[in-house]
């Protein structure tokens, strides 16, 4: 039942134990639901509690630790054997005087790596400063050392079937995008759009079915749409207003993503004016995202072309995009950005979303993309990029 | 736009600070999503990025901390004067080179909590182990004491504009539940049913419009029913097996829980018993939680129901449910279980959930349910009890 086969999850081991050893560390101890379904398969909406992987230099697989009442769907979504599975009991969850942090540092003594260089990924969602505590406290003849984040940073170069995957969620956020489109209109709820959007989200397609995104669609009108994360509410859209939608579509937890604008009216000279540029800005990087390049190259093409035209903005312009689980889709390692020198190889894919946010309305277009070999990037999402315009 | 009056924010705060000052702290900085939301109305999916709320006892307001993008958000969103807004540039943001929790212990410093007592929630979703590191470098001379769950313990008793939302919510699950029994059936993809469920939790109702539930539907069948936490994939219903739904219904942030089990096909005569004594256990444990009670007696009524016909369940039947944000819409503070001496008090609320997973299969009934001045509980969730049984 994993998702993948058991000779590229064994890949996947080695890769990681390549940058452990680089990293000086014997033992990785990883929280991050991505990176245990990245290196074992286990796929669960579980990491509301606290779950590990443990993978040695010296072990042949990981070792997957978490709540009792977990082990059987550890069991349905890995490739480990039973012997690799050590979950920890149900009255560890949610109690005061016990921590599953404790039980996994005792698990470490008892397989000898109580004295250890201990890899930790301090920053990672759901690693919490009390497991950091725990550990601290229980292994005191290790060194705990921050490689955060080591796995994302292998998680980058997508293997040839992990693009498949993101062919997938791209081809559902495609389509989400069409059926969002044909929701929003004056007098809608917002909350009535967005049932509409997460259906097909969803639904997915015929070739591909629909996972969950690790992130909301994000559908804001009028003076919401200044905001870039807020999520909708009972409101309706309403005529002469300026909308977004920006949406994720995912398959066997690969995204895509995906925004694009739209005017309930006739769309005012400024923001066509605006539209034209962020267009001309995007054909710009895009022309730039080959492999060798660096994501500091593709943000200064993308600068070039609205500095230019008089505008501005300070957030970067994309980020790595894949493998994820909530709240983000992102990767939290390269991003397009001033200053960032992460060169280019094939199979990164990113998501490079423009977004300009004014004091009262906001604008936005995005496209997920896959650095090719040679030449141009293949762009995973299929929309056209002009801005819709619904009377 | 905040959700409710100032005064209800100014009674929490108050509340909060009671709290502080028996645990012996000066200032709380708190970064759960759902503390943020319950302090001062703030409201974004913008968790994926590091956000804070300091609250100091001698402060009028918290202060919020978030991204700069996400300042337009918390304009809109919360109660808070523009003074209280502490947006930190974006190129901290994925930054190898510096962190948000140095911003904000920066601030504390300049707003005089350099030698104070600071409470932080340590096991809290999103308080990373980095950012306690950072804030332990950068304030050397303060004490930094875990407090967690604090605000979580305050959020346990809900005041009646909260219960409104709360039965909301669960009209909301008990509509979903009406619209995921119907969907399911042999040969549907388990996705196309999750579609139609998600999309009826986001419609809502007329009243009340849906917002997303912190948890996703559970929906699995045959094997995979023994696993509680898989989430779905393309595989098709089949004849002849059980399945159950789990589902959560929000509305503005506030959860409600419902799960059902269904039979495709003449269900087994060992399911049908456990379904009997599974409903007497209910029946059982709701009849004890009444105020006065304890999260313990509750869960002893349920198990001696389930002992006397030879079951046994080793996971909590329940715990403190409300406001919440992803990955869980539990509250972690109290739980229905043994030894949680926890006394119960009007306007708390629990998801009851019997979950009884075995070998290969499993079965779950839950109810949503406020503890009431006098007598038994308020159920809030609506749906007939009894399994669903389909040709």
């Amino acid at each position: 039942m994993p998702a993948f086969s058991a000779l590229e999850y064994r890949d996947r081991i080695a890769r990681v134990k390549r940058r452990m050893d680089a990293a000086g560390v014997d033992v990785l101890l990883c929280a991050e639901p991505a990176s245990l379904y990245y290196l074992c398969g286990y796929d669960g909406w579980s990491f509301y509690v606290h779950q590990f992987l443990v993978l040695g230099l010296t072990m042949d697989e990981p070792l997957w630790v978490g709540r009792e009442m977990d082990a059987a769907g550890a069991r349905l979504t890995t490739f480990l054997q039973p012997v690799s599975l050590e979950p920890y009991p149900e009255d560890y969850v949610d109690a005061p005087d016990r921590h599953p942090a404790r039980f996994v540092a005792e698990l470490m003594k008892a397989r000898g790596h109580g004295r250890a260089r201990i890899g930790l990924e301090l920053d990672a969602f759901y690693f919490t400063a009390r497991s950091y505590a725990e550990l601290a406290k229980a292994l005191p003849d290790a060194r705990l050392i921050d490689v955060f984040p080591l796995v994302n940073w292998v998680r980058i170069v997508k293997s040839d079937a992990e693009i498949e995957m993101m062919r997938g969620a791209a081809a559902i956020v495609s389509r989400a995008m069409e059926v969002g489109m044909a929701a929003v209109a004056p007098g809608v709820r917002e909350c009535d759009a967005v049932a509409e959007i997460c259906a097909a989200q969803l639904h997915g397609t015929g070739s591909y079915w629909g996972d969950y995104p690790s992130a909301l669609p994000s559908v804001p009108s009028g003076r919401k749409s200044a905001a870039p994360h807020l999520t909708w509410s009972g409101d309706r859209y309403r005529s002469d207003s300026v909308a977004y939608l920006e949406l994720g579509g995912c398959h066997q937890r690969y995204h895509a993503a995906l925004a694009r604008t739209l005017y309930l009216g006739k769309p005012p000279q400024h923001l066509l004016d605006l539209a034209r540029v962020v267009s001309e800005g995007l054909d710009s990087a895009l022309d730039t995202a080959c492999a060798g390049g660096t994501c500091h190259g593709v943000e200064a093409a993308w600068r070039a072309v609205i500095e230019r035209a008089g505008y501005a903005k300070s957030s970067r312009i994309g980020y790595s995009i894949g493998l994820a689980y909530p709240p983000d889709w992102g990767e939290r390692t390269a991003s397009l950005r001033q200053g960032d020198r992460t060169v280019l190889e094939p199979n990164m894919c990113f998501h490079m979303i423009l977004g300009m946010w004014r004091e009262d309305w906001g604008f936005e277009l995005s496209e997920t993309f896959r650095v090719t070999p040679a030449g141009r990037p293949e762009v995973l999402t299929h929309f056209p990029r002009e801005m819709v315009v619904k009377a």
